[in-house]
């Protein structure tokens, strides 16, 4: 049993997007990453099974996908996608996500 | 690729807790659940392997655990435990909670 607290990791840098790996274990992987306005996480895959949500935890963006798809982010948004599935996000504002991978690859 | 929107399950009961099933794939799976204030999530356990991740998204309360451990939870709190380790949560203010259970049982 272990205790994650996402006021601790709220920080941001302006030479990127910050990462803090807050779990991992053979059932999933819980990373948050901060993004600051106008940073972009761009789409990528992972050629592993499983799958990937990207919650919006704080600000405004947007989801990208496949074909230049661009889907509007607010705070409490999710996104599920496969982890081999073109997936990244773009901030529109400094902007939040809380990100779990499963299982971890 | 799929988009989970937490602000429309925003729905509280006073019979009991309120479960929305947001995703389920063989990966993981998603569930909000929403806690009036004083509702309880009754410490239990489940005979399978894996984890659960409980994230307070709104409101105030307590994860339970065993022996009658309550450790304080509030909005950005994540409680990481095994699936079959002793776990519940306890509602002070309305709660609400998303809980990723990896792989699913």
């Amino acid at each position: 049993m272990k205790i994650i607290h996402l006021d601790e990791s709220k920080i941001f840098e302006e030479k990127g997007i910050k990462r803090f790996l807050l779990h991992d274990s053979p059932y999933f992987r819980i990373l948050n990453f901060n993004l600051q306005a106008g940073q972009i996480f761009p789409v990528h895959r992972h050629p592993a099974e499983g799958q990937v949500s990207i919650q919006v935890i704080d600000g405004t963006g947007q989801f990208l996908g496949e074909d230049e798809a661009a889907i509007p982010a607010v705070a409490g948004d999710i996104l599920v996608s496969d982890i081999d599935e073109p997936h990244g996000v773009m901030a529109i504002t400094d902007m939040r996500i809380l990100v779990t991978i499963a299982p971890p690859f």
